[in-house]
């Protein structure tokens, strides 16, 4: 039986990991769960599952929880919530599927208390990546990747070593906008945003695909995942996001991970690791998809990538800035404040006032997470 | 240092594996040579790679080579010279690449010997699967493929276990005459047959992509090798043969191996096997390729594809007789005295008259072989 808890177990990856652990009774059961807001679905996952402990974003919310769950369920909330959650109950793994930079303190915490991490919140590596890998490999903790894109570069690799690796391309299939050039993107809406053409995800994500940001965290979480260098990491666009990422070997040999899109498949690889098994998931036929696009990637077209890129290469405390960043500025972008071109002139005006930290500390990382955050609020657009 | 020995080094998959040990001077040495006929070729070889011995067709081949060669060789001939090169040196590896049902006593006494097997020679699996695999096993020595589709599903599995497998899917360009109709097929030449859209390889085996035969003939193979039912091994027209083969495991995620068409690179995975090195191949970018196409199977459009699959789930003699009418096809159309599409009936006839033995042993295989090849001289058609 393995024991699992989840950070974020209402979102969209959280209720598909409840949805995995529900195929596998036999073989799963769950120690703990963190939601947020939807006192509702929680109530309803903490009745189907039996935690021991839950936990949401507030104590008026712990106190309506409270009255809906079964009597041996204990209730937490907030930041002291989400740690409990992590890292004071019996789980084997811990699903970290928070979004954003919350979830940065919860994961090492978990990480802290030697539990296995399904890392499904890339701004964990993003922000602290050099902290959260060191731990890891000093508490003996494997970080089992959720997202497709590292699920298919783990899966492809499957044991083989570092050294062995020419390089590592992840697929991106453009977004919401991929069939836009630049111009046509002035004035966009954030109902033509949402409408990601592959994959249902949250809101937060889809947008980021369609800026690249999402991909440009994936770049920084795949450097530190896989202990590869920048110039080893590609994004090539792949449309109909069948080949979920590849890994070119020093041979020229290339091995590719390829399924329907189905994030029910990598986050059941991460549970079940390294055996796999069934899963309620449609089957590829190549034949009926008949044919796959690919095409360069293109930074000036897609200018966050390139933000991201350069973040990542300059190490240190930039990328926690250029993740802060855009988390403000698509939850603006959301709310109606700024246009979409607007996300990636706030990124860039918050990165350029930012004096890097080389290597910070946790209280760095989180100080000049709070900082960006308040930088990118106080910038004003025209729409 | 590896020792090699190489079955068929003056052929296509010969020469190439020359090239690799070529380029690691300092990891590889050649412990023997055996050629067929081309005499010129193989004393160049022997001049270059030093092998203790060497082996040719006749003895006076034997006798012209004796001449050209480094003094301290040592040279043989005929079936005699195929079993010292295959079991009578140092060689750590042999690799068989012998052109059809030839293979076979040369590969088992390899594998009785306890060397290591390169195996390019399918038609060794496909007569004589159960011998092959129960005699690898008891002696523990591994079938390393190197047929293209087959070392990509072995590179796919590295190590997953048979029980993971959902099933495997082996890649067909669809050969020379792949985008014409059946009707189409009356009266083509053998120029014609031999232009293979994307491999360049020997005669006989591009009429057997022709046919399809060469897939039936993996399709066997692969069931040998993996040990998988015919259930579980699927063949998909991919014409770009960018896609080498890919593996569906039971939780519907797949693992394909890319590459451009280069025999060196699954010969020296073979070679170096688990490691993997440098290789001089060309590097495949999807983005360059721009796009890949898929489409089903068409059993009766290659109705030798179908005879394959009947042949291997007949099991016992029956894919020996197969192989060998087809090998004898095959020469009578190369020499004009057959059409294309005589090459079917001519094995169909062939199987017809066949008696299956179910377990036969390497005596019953090679009557039946011998059989089955006059059979198939014997048979005429009205060209």
């Amino acid at each position: 039986m393995k024991k699992i808890s989840i950070l974020g177990s209402t979102g969209s990856i959280g209720t598909q990991t409840l949805d995995v652990v529900s195929h596998y009774p036999e073989l799963f059961a769950v120690e703990g769960l963190a939601g947020g807001h939807n006192v509702e679905l929680l109530a309803e996952q903490a009745r189907a599952f039996k935690p021991k402990k839950v936990s949401v974003a507030t104590k008026a919310l712990a106190d309506k929880l409270l009255a809906d769950i079964p009597s041996g369920t204990e209730v937490f909330y907030g930041e002291e919530g989400l740690l409990e959650i992590a890292a004071a109950t019996d789980a084997d793994v811990v699903v970290t599927a928070l979004v954003g930079s919350q979830g940065l303190k919860p994961t090492l915490a978990a990480v802290e208390a030697g539990k296995q991490i399904g890392l499904a919140n890339k701004e964990t590596l993003v922000s602290a990546g050099h902290l959260v890998t060191e731990l890891a490999s000093r508490r003996n903790v494997q970080l089992l990747p959720i997202d497709s894109e590292h699920s298919a570069i783990f899966q492809c690799l499957n044991g083989e070593s570092k050294e062995r690796i020419h390089n590592i391309t992840l697929t991106a299939s453009g977004g919401s906008f991929r069939d836009r050039t630049r111009e046509e993107l002035h004035g966009v809406t954030v109902q033509d945003a949402l409408k990601h053409p592959n994959w249902s995800m949250g809101a937060k994500i889809t947008i980021d695909s369609a800026t690249m940001v999402n991909k440009g965290l994936e770049v920084i979480e795949a450097h530190w995942l896989f202990g590869l260098s920048y110039e080893q990491i590609n994004v090539l666009i792949h449309p109909e996001s069948i080949i979920h990422s590849f890994v070119e070997f020093v041979d020229h040999s290339i091995i590719a991970q390829l399924g329907m899109p189905d994030m029910r498949v990598p986050i059941q690889y991460a549970l079940t690791y390294p055996d796999r098994m069934r899963t309620p998931s449609q089957r590829l036929s190549l034949a009926e998809v008949g044919r796959l696009h690919f095409r360069e990637m293109d930074l000036d077209r897609y200018p966050c990538l390139r933000m991201a890129y350069e973040s990542g290469r300059a190490g240190g405390s930039v990328p926690a800035v250029f993740n802060a960043a855009n988390e403000v500025a698509v939850e603006r972008f959301l709310k109606g404040e700024i246009g979409f071109l607007h996300i990636e002139d706030l990124i860039a005006s918050v990165l350029d006032r930012h004096t890097a930290v080389k290597v910070p500390e946790l209280q760095h990382i989180l100080e000049i997470d709070r900082w960006a955050r308040v930088a990118a609020s106080g910038i004003r657009f025209t729409l």
